[in-house]
């Protein structure tokens, strides 16, 4: 099964469409880590393990050990922003890491620069942009194809993969210019305004064949077009929204609750955070994608339609208020009313101290990883095995998504095993009582 | 496959050593929910539902409906107590449920009157017995079997469980006594103080190739005396520790963060309640079993020594405080400190207003149902597939315990899959992707 | 000096706008109370002691045993509603007290029928009103004079006092028309939409010369025409709103953290509550009125103007979310950003799992009580020693209102040692070590 | 007044037994706030206002430019310590200072060099001495007298304050040999193991006039025979234990919830912390003394002799574990089980993310000034009006204690207003409604 992926040779170039808190510090972590003054902790393909076999062969190689990913020192950043800073002055800004630590690594990241980034202000209206590109979105499209191209050549990198860490763009549904390919490209000849920005930058990484990963809760790839195009160029794409904080504990915490059956009648969750995603956040509209990305993970897991009688009066609420004295600390709050054995009420309160872009950044790293990994293993299109790292995982049209993290944690550790002929593992475990088996 | 369990005809005898808060809130529960005038939330069994087949298939019966369980109409329970109260009068000190509902079921509830029991004060000093039989260990242990065939017969079931839901006992270790059958025996004839209560009862079911189950974090059946007496009869036992309040979300909390490689630096763990269950525990000899019992799920599923960047420095440390002013509402709170990409620090707080019999109850109505599906499936000794249920499950010697709740509840439902034919599920999913599939 | 105030002879006469949840409960407890089922607990007025003399004299009577207040034997009440539901029936549908509670008192409560309503559905627009007066506002006025006067004839009361315990309306500032009495009656006469349906009731009780006491955050008798009628008939006026919850909680712990000159840099509250009050304020425009009403107090007490380096920065943000899973059952949560020497930062998170109507009935007690008292002491206008009870408390104008609730606290009990003619209390207590006072 | 008080000319000697975490902050922060890189925020005399006159004369002066106090560059810092560090040096391994602080005043800290302590591991176990001086207890008492005169002369001092920043000591009562001057000196004489370290630095400083203030919860000033020392050198004395953490919130909260006649039924207070307090603590015999110095001040604030129905029934429980992850960020969790209106419950939580030195540190830079403030005055012995920073303060016998921080600051303000000769605050207040005023 192994002689099927290709062998992960040469540079790999991990280009970002925003520039911000969570790029940043992803970049610089990876530059603390190549130094060896750090660790990717969070990240499951660098710190991770995967147990091979049965419990007893003890057999538990590091995700990256196990298999061909690309190796850290091969990778080379670059991306675009609505702000020229570079990634050391932007990184600063965003507060998230110590100076000492960027101090270390200055010089690496004093040398990426944002490309101007195509933008369309109407998207994120608290925004001002100050470094863009001009144009119709056909051109824009073109734009981004050839910067992706001058940094390949001039970077000497064998493979490309991108990743969206651009803010949340408005609220938007998919209408008929998002349903094939044709409409879609008609539509970037048109102008035509319902077409975002983030389609734009997913358009001409699938045209290239260059694999795209979304890590807002924008629709971006989760367009019929999109999916088309990935198909038709032999793409993996991934989204969308990764999953930290709040629904990151959300989707640890309901499959738990669902395991043993106890009722949950109301959900109240509450965010605070003060960095430029709660900016951009506390407009309505940008709200509204959040919202809706956020809200769908407990209904996919708890299932009021299989089981009225514990989730089906479940009342959900989600809140995210900008609240500056914490910067990118952000802090989420939860209440949850369950109830028990006869209709007994109990309650489960949260309170995460987290930090947004710490969170956020070993997810893209594994993004950008696994859908590197992916093209050379010839799995094109939908990778339902990142959901795992996803708020609101694209499935194929008519499945329902898998938000519970323990079933997507299985399903991607069991794809990898699949894709290195190992057993899958299904905690069976019978043979262990040998006597047993043999009685069956 | 479904053949070789023998069916769930006649009545089921639910024999319980300990008619406090537990017992007696799942006996009302049960008898509330016979009358329809309540539900049995919290029970897998009666409540939950089972993926069967692949996801587009929507097979999702009860387990009820799916494997061959005891009728709850077809339960009749009994049991044992150091005090003479009737389940009726021990549910209304107990305080756990309202006087309404309890006088809903007052008749069921008054006849079910404890026998005496087997009791040895140095293994729970805070309490003040008054309902004892008197022997030599030897005898009492002939005593139990007596009264198990009398409620048997009396009450004319066809099989009987055991479920131990009296108090912990206080710490003590496995010594040469409890190593072999043929040694255990021989104490029991020398009334050798190192047999605690509990293994008498174990002992007195197993001898009858009753199934036993543990819900105190005593030893109790995890001696090599008893799981040999097991294999002997033919019977299952299940072991040991009820898996309710904190350490129920420690376990499901604690894989999510090791899903996503999140250090854990420290895990604080307090805990108050007042109800019996709190006394005992407020004796530093009880608490200790206890504590034994509740530390160990962290390394487990942590795994410290494969994953020392991670877990290595991790101190974790519990308290469980007697407060009168809670009754058995039960409240955890924890604080969890972790830390992520590059070492960043992050805190998480969670606050568990939880009841604890309300948690158990539909636990031990579980683990009777189901070491009863065992006994008549041929599955002998360790159920390992029932650790779901317990806060230290027992596995086969030198097999480390799955601690994880994810894991463990799909080597449940894949053990009952694999009962009733039905293909284990793997998550692996490609088959959704059908082209995928083709390309590899 | 005693002898200045009038005996509480006779009935008094408790009249309420709006007969919810705070209101029913109030009438209700009184009930149980006066039967001996139940105690007045959090009344000042019932349940509180206050010191009087030196510490070493242990003179501590209760409130009620030093001045003369009217016994609650002496209660009889009465009130408006827009629905036309009695006390029990409303009180059974605001699901604060238990039914046991409810019907121990069911007579007593079913007497209680509301007259109808004077309302204007623009101020409340969640609300459907279906039991309400017909007329201009002028004729309303006229109408609810008649219902009083009506009430204290038919239930021969000796004295009437006033407390709105309606629902908040709409935010709305004062205008010209609200600028003295005289505009002010000819806007009745004009039926001016401006004159909100709460200074109906209080112009009402103004001009018969009884006490009014605003519950609620809306403006009513903070308007300089309505202080002017106050004068003029020599009448007492408290206001606004209950300080119950949250508000509370923050005017306890804001003027500690003053007290030690720790800094504040953001003050982020959120409240989830599910009865018809949340409904009300799930209104944008009814939120501001909330809003205003709670926001000042931080300000008020920390006086940012006089401390610029610790409350310069003060970011306080405020959330109320309607959840209807907790019923009346409001929960708040805080989380304060503090920082000390040095400027070194630390959090401190509040959790309160309140009940409002049991908060807010108690303080509507007290203020009937006391409103009472001030008219038989002849302190008419405001009552700025009942700001204890009061998020917003009214001053004369140009002073700043005292948030502080411990200097609210030693107002009013200073107040009440100075009408009875008992020294006052200022806490120096030097003449305890009497060596040293002889030395200065 | 004023004119009785000395003026603070030269310099003032803070001399402080126990350079651990607490004094190298307090001493860090003094030299940073002289080179003006950094505010003394969380000191009173530093920071606070002081309302002097009527509401509406607007005169709040800072307190230090109201009463005359030492000025913080007059200050100079010495100190004893069982460490031979340096205050940089213990300083740095507190860890509660960045480095960054710490290096812009390494000068100033490494000339002060502990002077060997007085020192008994009997009282504190968990450390291990390795700079102490030998003797009898009359020789280290002579020894620390010499200490205080050569500090004096050598860094040119006008006046000398003694403020104990020691660890708690292991629990004790007081005996007959504490009983009088007399007895305590014979029983110095004696070498009599009773008499702890702290109260050898005690005595001495007493013995010389000096002012003594006890940051920790050990008796050490709290004796007749120490009083009997103050009154005759005419010193002041200040204890004893500082008022941070979860008892300042606990002294905050409470008198809150009295104010409102809110029932109390429960407080479950627990405390993590990783520092060297937190190692000593973890001794059982140590931390009864801090518990019974911690659980006082409910009693006292709630009175529930003459409150029983509402705090007759108060269950009470604190709790310390050594937490070695949180170092010196001390975290406290308080459960508050209250009732209110007809007994109807409710529950408060608070989590303070606190910093233990961070909050102690001005307590004792307050503390140094207002006993030196206190000297000047000819205040001598028990100093109530100082109660404000202290846990477990003393009063004159016979005299309950005032925990209320509300209370214990009108003291201190009214103390300093007094001083001056300005007009105490009784917060009446009806002469701003003159009109009333008039009526009465």
């Amino acid at each position: 099964m192994k002689t099927n992926i290709k062998p992960a040779d040469g540079k790999l170039g991990i280009l970002i469409p925003g520039l911000g808190a969570v790029a940043t510090t992803l970049i610089a972590g990876v530059e603390a880590v190549k130094k060896g003054i750090s660790q990717p902790i969070g990240s499951l393909t660098q710190m991770g393990n995967i147990r091979l076999g049965k419990r007893t062969e003890n057999r538990n190689p590091k995700v990256k050990d196990f298999v061909p990913l690309a190796n850290l020192n091969d990778i080379v950043f670059g991306g675009w922003d609505v702000y020229s800073d570079n990634v050391y002055e932007a990184a600063t800004k965003a507060k998230v890491l110590e100076p000492g630590l960027l101090n270390a690594v200055k010089s690496e990241l004093e040398v990426v620069v944002p490309m101007k980034a195509a933008f369309d202000s109407n998207y994120a209206k608290n925004l001002t942009a100050t470094h863009v590109k001009t144009g119709t979105r056909y051109e824009l499209a073109q734009e981004v194809m050839n910067d992706i191209k001058n940094f390949k050549e001039k970077n000497g990198c064998s493979r490309i993969v991108l990743i969206w860490c651009g803010s949340t763009e408005i609220y938007y549904e998919a209408t008929d210019i998002h349903s094939s390919l044709a409409k879609f490209e008609q539509a970037l000849l048109d102008d035509d305004k319902r077409i975002s920005p983030s389609m734009i930058y997913a358009y001409a990484a699938l045209k290239l064949g260059i694999p795209f990963s979304n890590g807002a809760p924008n629709l971006t790839v989760d367009i019929p077009a999109l999916i088309e195009l990935a198909k038709l160029t032999e793409t993996p794409i991934a989204g969308k929204d990764f999953k930290t904080g709040q629904t990151l504990m959300k989707t640890i915490l309901a499959p738990g609750l669902a395991a043993r059956s106890l009722g949950v009648s109301g959900w109240f969750s509450t965010n605070i955070l003060g960095n430029r995603d709660g900016l951009v956040l506390d407009d309505p509209d940008n709200f509204k994608t959040k919202e809706v990305s956020k809200l769908g993970v407990l209904e996919d897991i708890l299932k009021p339609e299989t089981n009225p009688e514990l989730y089906g009066d479940l009342y959900h609420k989600i809140r995210i208020d900008y609240y500056p004295p914490h910067g990118d600390n952000k802090e989420s709050w939860d209440n949850i009313d369950i109830f028990g054995w006869l209709g007994y009420k109990m309650q489960i309160k949260i309170n995460f101290l987290c930090r947004d872009s710490i969170l956020a950044a070993p997810i893209a790293l594994d993004l950008a990883l696994f859908s590197d990994l992916a093209k050379r293993a010839n799995l094109s299109g939908i990778q339902e095995w990142l959901s795992f790292y996803l708020k609101s995982p694209q499935t194929a049209e008519g499945l329902p998504p898998e938000n519970d993290i323990f079933k997507q944690l299985i399903k991607l550790q069991n794809t990898l095993r699949h894709l290195m002929g190992e057993d899958l593992i299904t905690h069976l475990g019978l043979d262990y009582y040998q006597e047993l088996v043999d009685s069956l």
